[in-house]
């Protein structure tokens, strides 16, 4: 691929990026990266879509929502297969009333007669008015947005581009579900909440050190830390919370391990990070970490990354250890949540589906909460997020603080 | 594929599990198995159907109609590839206002990644509101049904499972559709229908014991009646009449001929059964069979079903004798109807070209039924039969009996 | 394919065809040849796409436009790959809000089942009410137009057929499109034309003898004339107005150049055709080509219509005298056109992308006309343009005339 002249823009500090990606009225035009999720703009994403789960629950309410971008209309541009990003994308879209077309297969695409990828996307632009795109070249997402923004300055047609996976790189918005659904978590709420009950007040009973939300919280990653582009992500959008401990529980090798760049930026940002090679070394308390976790990231191992000789060389890591089992998540706190990006392996079965159902099992949730946060996404980058706050208010005036986080 | 613990429920006799099918107003839940569509529900299902094609006549009525479901989506998820089917369930939810997603190739879906099926299926059902199915694994629609009650049971989200095809198996969209069709087609409507004049009073001048209805008919079953699962799912809806009798008309081959199994639950069922090597055979009348059918189901030797030695085996059939012609079917009696489940096969000819303009060939408007027809079970899947029902009569109040079955 | 009796009626002259394409109403029935094109036919429509394009630009326009059709399904049944004409008739649906459905992997189809191309076209006109279609197969749509128009002669149910491109012959809506875009080139208008000042005034200072208008301007061809349908498709319709030259810059190869067929056409229109090998060739006012024309045509060389042998036979044609660049650009007129019907070889180049943004380079206006173009012939085709313009009329009844070209 011809990177015209966007090699030296791809190769500046992310930081001098993140201006571009910027609207006039400072929204964001572009969602490249999951460092342009501040913690500002992840706490609205969230209401956002507690919102349109608690509109959608009516039909008035998912009429009043489709009719929002009744206009538009989305082009899913996935070269790279992924049905749970494509499809929790698709029904974000619907809910809102975006009308779809879809391009999967490079094969098909004018690219076989000789077409720059550049102008393929140009003419998406031409015919719809966002793009959704997951590419397995890395840069190819942020290089569009560049066009975009070129396209803009000569006052030329000029649509968002949406990052639905670059490569082994970036993933802005499995982060975003995945920061939405620990927010969720943390939140403790409950159907049966009352002025009278909560499962808060139960909760800290038995652990009276409990607080609500991501700060002041024991996360752990299990897995495929060095590759897994979901882990590298969350980690540093939790980074952005105070009082944060992660323990990345990893064979120790120097293709899964925490890379030395991902932990120095954690460091700096303050974070508590420990690796430990099982589920049981101990904690910082001293205690195993299965027993410490607020919350358990667990991972697949990316064979579809593995080049021939790299699948070799940590062949003999022992993975069995970094499977669940119900024994370890009986030992975890009743309230911690485990997570994982999804697709589970089931040949691998670092989660084993007798694991389903207990309360702690947060995975499910997880993939329904990346159709809210992507709808919430949407509704944001088409400035109509405004809209669904005042229609939310009116549905719900009389709705107790108590429910709003369960429903 | 891993059954997990769906194995014994599946090896249940089919009655053991058809309660398990309804949900607890009594309506059905999934539909898997054409031993779903009992009679009553047949006859209730074919009046939705007529009256959803009657309100799609005008643009009021098919503004009403695709507002009825347009708060829920459907996911296609065809691994199996059926054209058709698909196309026809695609109008039908369109119809009703549904939204659509599908997944069709399963080498672009996250299997390749070690992804149990169950959970691409639970992953759908995060998604989407119902999942129509079509797959070569037997019986995996009936165990995504139990997956989808399970989930029920604890509480989780659970949605419809349809099954369009599974396998060499159950279609019961099909069986459907054809029963559908009969009965239209047994109405004996003509659109010029009036107080002095009708079809049916016409055609009994000419067969005075001509009777409305499924009841009292001659059936006639031809060409690849061992294997054809819409020949068993339609014999075993019929029997469910009255005074029925069936011809099967095949080669006296072991894998084409009628099997043991059906033959006896239809003669259970207390339907005359003959099996005839071909269409001039005598009949209980004594009367050749081609003259003798109301009815005739034409279908096509599945050749994509075959494993080499046993398209071997019956390559010695002589299969030009399981073809219509033109002399042939100009002896069938005036108003018999000819339907085939389609595609025909162009290079068998089992049904020539020549064939297509005649009145008695209803294969056309069959296909276009499965439209109606599948649009009627998704109205009563999601409880909206009702609306249509009450929007039907207020529309159509003044129209006369006698013009009902051609609308 | 078997043509059934369809070889002798494809074997007529065009002319005797084209009133079977018309419905009563004299208006078209089916698109097929671009010839169906008349001078009338394409301002009535230019003039329906501007309008389209007006309305679609405010929110109310948007749902007054998608309101029209959403009564309607399109099928698109798209055999041969085109993301470009894809996408732009999906986009066309949309704002006109036609549900879709669409086939574009025959391997998927029926017809690995035997199904003759035939069936599974009636099947699609079962379920859709028009079929959008692109095909390999030469005179395959037309064929399905006869079809068509045959099941209509019997009563039967018969949907409009739209030619989406039918092997290297046929290509009407992309004649459409070019011609529309030309239309708009040669109004000359701009966004900042005003009482007092207009872009045309500003440019006849510099062009004493510019007209607005297809007539009397000079029109270059330019690389692989031989066999580019698009070529050979504007360059008819473009000799429907009057007082036209044309220059064919081709190499002198018996595949490249200008064929005799089209050449006697031409000339018997009354077009002034001249054949040249270089842009520096001297046209007849003696001045280089490059300098003259008003409009050029670029064309790719379509490598994917080779044949071996016939790839051989002409790889000795020096082809980079057939692509643009700055310095030749720079030469144009200030007005002139450059238009391209995509997408473009960029291992070839014939227009690098140092050209794209000059005020000359047409070729991504012409992509997104394509869409506009394509709304309107299907507004047409459902007899909803009349609705179009009475909405038009009314919300931009104020308009001044000289916006009207840059709405």
């Amino acid at each position: 691929m011809d990177f015209y002249n966007y090699e030296s823009r791809v190769n500046r500090p992310l930081m001098a990026k993140l201006s571009e990606l910027k609207s006039s009225n400072d929204r964001l035009k572009h969602i490249i990266f999951s460092a342009q999720l501040d913690r500002e703009l992840l706490e609205h994403l969230a209401s956002v879509a507690d919102m349109v789960r608690a509109l959608s629950q009516s039909r008035e309410g998912c009429d009043f929502l489709s009719s929002l971008l009744a206009h538009k209309r989305a082009m899913l541009y996935f070269t790279q297969p992924s049905t749970r990003t494509f499809l929790s994308f698709v029904a974000a879209c619907q809910l809102l009333g975006l009308s779809l077309a879809e391009v999967r297969d490079p094969s098909v695409s004018s690219e076989v007669k000789g077409e720059s990828p550049y102008d393929s996307v140009r003419m998406f632009s031409s015919y719809f008015d966002v793009i959704i795109m997951r590419s397995v070249v890395p840069n190819f997402a942020e290089c569009c947005s560049y066009l975009m923004n070129d396209l803009d300055e000569f006052n030329h047609r000029s649509v968002p581009i949406v990052n639905a996976g670059s490569g082994a790189d970036e993933h802005p918005t499995q982060a975003l579900l995945d920061i939405y659904t620990i927010q969720r978590t943390f939140r403790f709420a409950h159907p049966k909440d009352s002025s009278s009950w909560t499962r808060f007040d139960e909760l800290r009973q038995k652990y009276p050190a409990l607080t609500r939300g991501l700060s002041g919280k024991v996360y752990g990653f299990c897995g495929d830390i060095g590759r897994g582009r979901t882990v590298r992500s969350l980690a540093q959008l939790l980074s952005r919370w105070n009082n944060i401990t992660m323990y990345f529980i990893a064979p120790d090798h120097p293709r899964l391990r925490l890379g030395a760049d991902l932990k120095n930026r954690l460091l700096d940002a303050g974070v508590r990070v420990h690796e430990v090679q099982s589920f049981d070394d101990a904690g910082e308390d001293g205690r195993p970490v299965i027993e410490s976790v607020d919350c358990l990231y667990m991972t697949r191992v990316q064979q579809e990354h593995d080049k021939g000789h790299e699948a070799d060389a940590y062949a003999g890591a022992d993975m069995t250890r970094y499977r669940l089992n119900r024994e370890l998540v009986n030992r975890m706190k009743d309230y911690a949540a485990i997570l994982h990006p999804f697709p589970r392996d089931s040949r691998v079965g670092e989660i084993p589906t007798e694991i389903d159902n207990d309360p702690r099992a947060m995975y499910f949730r997880q993939a329904r909460n990346g159709m809210w946060a992507r709808a919430a996404l949407l509704a944001f980058l088409f400035d109509v997020d405004g809209r669904i706050a005042s229609r939310f208010q009116k549905d719900f005036s009389d709705f107790h603080d108590y429910n709003v986080g369960v429903l």
